[in-house]
């Protein structure tokens, strides 16, 4: 399998138990989760060396969180330790009409502190096939965006593959902001993967409301289409659709265009374990199925089916095998029991 | 904001985890509920001064729940202590097919040894602009029903608007005492709420199979009729629409009515959480509508959507606050991450 | 109520806590459950006296089990001690998308020692009305086998009638040596209980894609007259009929055909919470009815009821008493709450 | 092995987990608990027939506390179902220098229904060698006074030994009171358990202050000769001596006492887990001895080592085997891992 | 009873299960935590008027920190909104001679933010008797140390007593800088609580080694008499006595000194179920004792037993009420059951 | 940091949630263990390459303890996948007076169907130091023995110091039959650890009744000669001194000699968590003392430490580092909270 490098926040993701409101809490479950760190967690269960690059701070909880990595099979061999706290970030599941609701506390977090020429990207980008990244990272700090744009150079310098989540995150911060430094960002991506809101956001191409329920294809080909005009060193789109009728129930598929033509994934009704993470799958997905070298509808139906699942697992992470994917992608979505 | 005042019963609820029958529990989780203390509570969050008058006992047990309610931000200063117990009532959750089941214990319950006279209704209700009840208090005793009594004379002789849900509950007395006491509470009642059970049940008022699945509106407009052409006093009746499907699957909705004309709510297709304390939800939705002086349509949609977003919420109380039940009103039930 | 015997093997099972997978589990729900058991327990809640025959080891595991059993009522006295071990199964519940997973781990249980003689059937079937047993029991050793023959051929000499669900556990033995045991204990059979896939995979009788979702009431009509006509002894044969929408939504119906005639039962939209035993909860619903004299199609309404109910169950066993079958068989499938 | 009848009540106990405060719970481990069904429940694990006659209300909660006495193999078969609730026992469980609080609900319970006549005593009583109650049930109520003492007439009359355990509880009677009754059944009770201060409370037969610490054996033997001396029917008196040094450190011991002499037990230091039911299975392991015609000194080491192993288990129900027993008996207190 | 108002940081308490390392928890026990707040909670359990004065931020965890103080009877109503995070302490329960960690995360917390004139003491001391911080808040910032100083001043001119509890953590700032600070707030500190080890590291004022197992009272005597010295102000002065013999098993007594005389307490034996905020628990139950107007000797036993309590109850605050406090005073200490 | 190669089974460990009996529980803790595992996880917390060799199943639960290992450092590298299971054990955690009870289930399990030949121990041995593996292990089956010697040869022939754990398991095997296939394995271990009982059961090598309480340190001395004396490979011998009080209190120390002389290590008084897999902490303390060159005292110190503190967590692997071992041999033990 091939090697995929990632580069981002860790955080210490701390969830209200069930459903429950955190005025209900008295305790609260404790997992990790970040969206470089996802796509890694992912690669790694699909049989890749998957190295992930950030900085948790040296005591007990960094170490926490990099046993947890570990143990899923992530090669932290290239995190640094240093600065005072790692990121946290509470969740209270929601259901039905009440929306799932995530508050960050990332302030000061470690990650934060870095700055250009901190990290060694020759060595942790050695014999890599691929880079990952989101928009997350250069939102955390100027010395983050700073990295992010190195790294994606020095990506390209050695040959891999770059992928770029853009996920906006409007509380770290602003539409203008994002739009000056990812713009910047894509003259070094290859793939980029959005869903519809960012698109918007940070690049002002837009398509219609996604809370309808009803999704046109064409206005997603739009979107698509305008991406890859106005950034030419982009070679593909990937856009998640995510149709929101509640908390609970979910339609999911997926776009994926280039220069060439598109693919639309098959789509899915979705029972909604936990959907944090789920784009996260989706990039993963993608990269493993473009490593593969599948052809463009091969690899959208991998990546949404690998997504499908996601939503399945309380968590972060895309606990899946490749087996379980390709079975869904053969079709059995039948959830009957595996004796 | 406004002073409310409610007064009946709390009990602890022991409810099964998640869906486990009584025979498969090993724990019970305790929270307490009842009527007049949800909408109490509800309220509160809400932002207004909710007072809730009962009798609790005078050990661990009655302290436990006075903690719990002031945590929450009720007004318990008018609450007596004495009798021996507090009622208890046991919740199974049903699933699917398989309906919840409550075994009420509430036989010698503290606030049962009530009687007219007791409570300080001038100081319960000074300053308030409404007072709540249900027709569960005057059924636990023959005390409770002239306490009940006396504190709808004494909330209109100082001013408050008066409701009562009907809430009929078979297992404390027949239709027929039913009918004779709550007629005779009807002549101090402003606001009515109800469900077409209750209307059938306590005053022979009927439309039809409330478990088809299908409801015709023109059934409950003809309730709501009925009921206001019976008792003048009344100025607005209001009737929550259950559809069960299953006891996760519900339709849910509501119908306010006056002298001057109706308006139903939008209808929501709810996964359900828990469904106890639903119609509690509801009324102090409604009774914050009314006092923040809304017209008819408008009401009954915060009503309608306050007790939709209930239905997502372990336990009998509504923890929601102002701005949620807002976003709801406002066509957001698509349950999208708020981070 | 009638005695009932049952023969077959009981298993540890050990559930991931709600739907995590294996490697997100600190802890396993510890219950116990096996095909001849859960129809043994169900049938105790029904009212009969219900027997189980089996080996379980002499320790405190073994133990364990037992009493497990016999606080649902069911008679143990003809469980012999023997074995190193009970064996075990552990199970990773899915959603959505995706499939539940179980590991068999029944390597060296104390029942595959079994062998003909070693059990005193003459007891265990004393007074017995029934006997049942599956196609798991003679899959675990040859021994078992014969132990099997041995008890159906006893059951009819003593006057039982005898029923035998296929269940064929493709883990256990092929296609091949199922179809030679499974024929041989045909001819001693009354009842034969069975899902299309098992009567492909054991007698080469075949429907269509049970995945598919939509189901043809035909092809199953003719599977049950091919078994039937397969099978001169066979009596009556009751197939279930699964439409598998995803793991967390299901159809369920069922069919009862005999040489006079048949019967399709209701149909049910299943919100799954656990669908372990459904399949005994539908043998054992199907024994009582048929013990209770009614007639075919109130046969088939009261067995795919009471395994409906099953659905919402944790835990293998069906822990619903004969009023609630009743009630859902008279058409309350709404779950409102009962209080 | 013998059979046991055993009368008094049932309690649902709800406790607080860990060391949790009332206040600080937000669930409740559910069991079981009452003296003569914790007596029952010991002698049911020691391998006799242990039956229990009680009264349970006719409801899920009812069916519940039968089914987990059952599961422990106590005969429930004379259990007559009745009244309205089972009474409850809240216990918040202490450490250190903070004591374990109790909180009793049982006013209102089932079995305070009782009067004379309206058990089956020769039935319950049919076959049974020992007749086992204590001083709480004639505290319930006047009927249940009654009921008691028809029991013990019953029981001398068809020729089994009776024991009362005095267990004096000052929030169900007052001590002059207690003192009529349990006076009068004195005449018909062969052995009388007993710890100190309950002496002292119904017959103003004193020792000193149990909680100092220090024990005086001398004081011990002049409480055991004075109740001999005062009620000649009685034959054995049965002491336990606590020494509270704190709520998670005890002394534990006992004295049987005849006409001819005494016998001290061996002392134990005890962590404790739980001390509810402690006096209960000192009086199982005091009948299962005496039943088996142990003399007085190895009686008393049996009840003395069953009630030190019941401190370790969680729950009023003294879970441990004869062969448990019998190995402290022999010494062997060390712990060791049994492998 | 009286008006106490407390000003420090609240944190947010993240506690791994039971004695689990971090690397064990999947979950962390969620409750809330900080000196002051402590204090507060404790004096609102005694039947006082609580305000605690802080700052927390405008989001959902600093609305459940407030709903957690208020639940507990706290006055939060000088509480201001602002920042960007709660502070935040993860907690590892250490066992025998594995000591207990805590890793503080307060970084860029919202109280550190405040400043000089920022809070209305004349309306948060209104009507109080006692003013109470520790020696944590001036660490906090510069701001915090000149808010600090402001308060004291002003419950000095106000006329209430005011106390200190040195308490020096010293990753939030050096020995010399904090030798500064405190000292200045000496001056405007009637009472004085410490420990050995702060005293020394503050104020360079020494006994011997506190880990020993073994105390010296005079050397404690010493401390004091040195610190009545040094600080003119301040009238007395309190030494909690801590023997650590390990994690599990710890003395506690402590020390009360003035001018005119001193008074030790009686000497406890803990079993340590949590010893976090224990100094609090006695700071809270010395001011009470001494707002109650005891003599030194009954002061002091009053705080030690109130802090020999709290080292038995889970979490930071300690939920006893005045009863229990004053039933370990009179000596018993024996945890017997208190049915 | 050494590479250290380690050698046995990994079981499934199932235990009762807290001190509960099996019967109470309704669910199991899992994690995983195994005495050479054990070894290898401490080793790697201390800082060491520690792989494992072993054969899991290839399903699920093998996947499963993989993950597990792997993410506590444990390089898994060279184990193998086949048979059919993992082995399992259960335990019910005793307390006080009732012992902790173990029952084991590894019939068939994986690593049993080894032979000599199928592990590359050139490989598995490539640059270790140290070669670790105990009594257990070849006691599995004569597969076991087999490839147990040839592991020991081949990590003798490659250089590296060998260790053995004597851990006798009476239901493994015979005293008569381990006698001789341990034997044959000291001719090529360096260094033996054992308990007084195992050098009884094994070699017949006497000292006295260790659940005394009271230890005699000559007869330990006797019992380390004795065995240096028998096997003249054998360079050093570690025993571990165990008082077992209760279940609850222990006392622990240990011997570590060799033909030079002898050295006793400090006397811990033990609040006993989980006793469960301490010989491996002692095992893996003493290989990393002995490999950082310590002296004989300094080496039994750490290794005594190293175990203190495993008695501490729960579950069979000491999740310590080596700086928590290190303060503990300097002598803090007084469990003094580490902020």
């Amino acid at each position: 399998m091939a090697i995929v490098t990632t580069f981002g926040e860790l955080m210490l993701r701390l969830k209200t138990p069930g459903v429950s409101r955190f005025a209900q809490a008295t305790s609260l479950e404790a997992t990790f989760g970040g969206g470089e760190a996802n796509v890694a967690v992912s690669l790694a269960q699909f049989g890749h060396e998957a190295r992930w690059v950030s900085v948790v701070p040296e005591n007990a909880i960094g170490e926490w969180a990099l046993t947890s990595l570990r143990g899923l099979g992530v090669n932290t061999t290239h995190v640094r330790r240093g600065g005072e706290r790692l990121g946290i970030y509470f969740l209270e599941a929601g259901a039905s009409q009440r929306a799932s609701q995530v508050v960050y506390d990332r302030v000061g977090s470690a990650v934060s502190g870095l700055a250009a020429g901190l990290v060694g990207w020759d060595a942790a980008l050695a014999g890599a096939s691929w880079f990952h990244t989101t928009g997350i990272t250069p939102a955390l700090s100027a010395g983050c965006a700073e990295a992010t744009l190195e790294a994606l150079v020095a990506a390209k310098r050695l040959g891999a593959t770059t992928s770029v989540d853009l996920n906006f995150r409007k509380k770290l911060w602003s539409k203008a902001k994002a739009r000056v430094v990812m713009t910047r960002l894509m003259a070094h991506t290859d793939v980029l993967i959005a869903n519809e809101e960012d698109c918007d956001s940070v690049f002002d191409i837009r398509a219609g409301n996604v809370a309808s329920g009803s999704l046109d294809q064409g206005r997603y080909l739009g979107v698509a289409a305008a991406v890859l005009e106005t950034f030419p060193a982009v070679r593909r789109v990937a856009i998640t659709l995510r149709e929101s009728k509640s908390a609970s129930e979910n339609g999911w598929s997926a776009l994926l265009a280039d220069r060439e033509g598109h693919a639309f994934s098959r789509h899915y009704d979705l029972t909604v374990i936990d959907r944090v993470g789920a784009g996260d799958s989706f990039a993963a997905g993608l990269i493993h199925a473009l490593l593969d070298g599948r052809e463009r509808q091969a690899a959208v139906e991998f990546a949404a089916a690998a997504s499908a699942l996601k939503h399945t697992i309380p968590g972060d992470f895309n606990l899946v095998t490749l087996g379980e994917v390709e079975a869904l992608v053969k079709g059995d979505g039948s959830g009957r029991v595996q004796r």
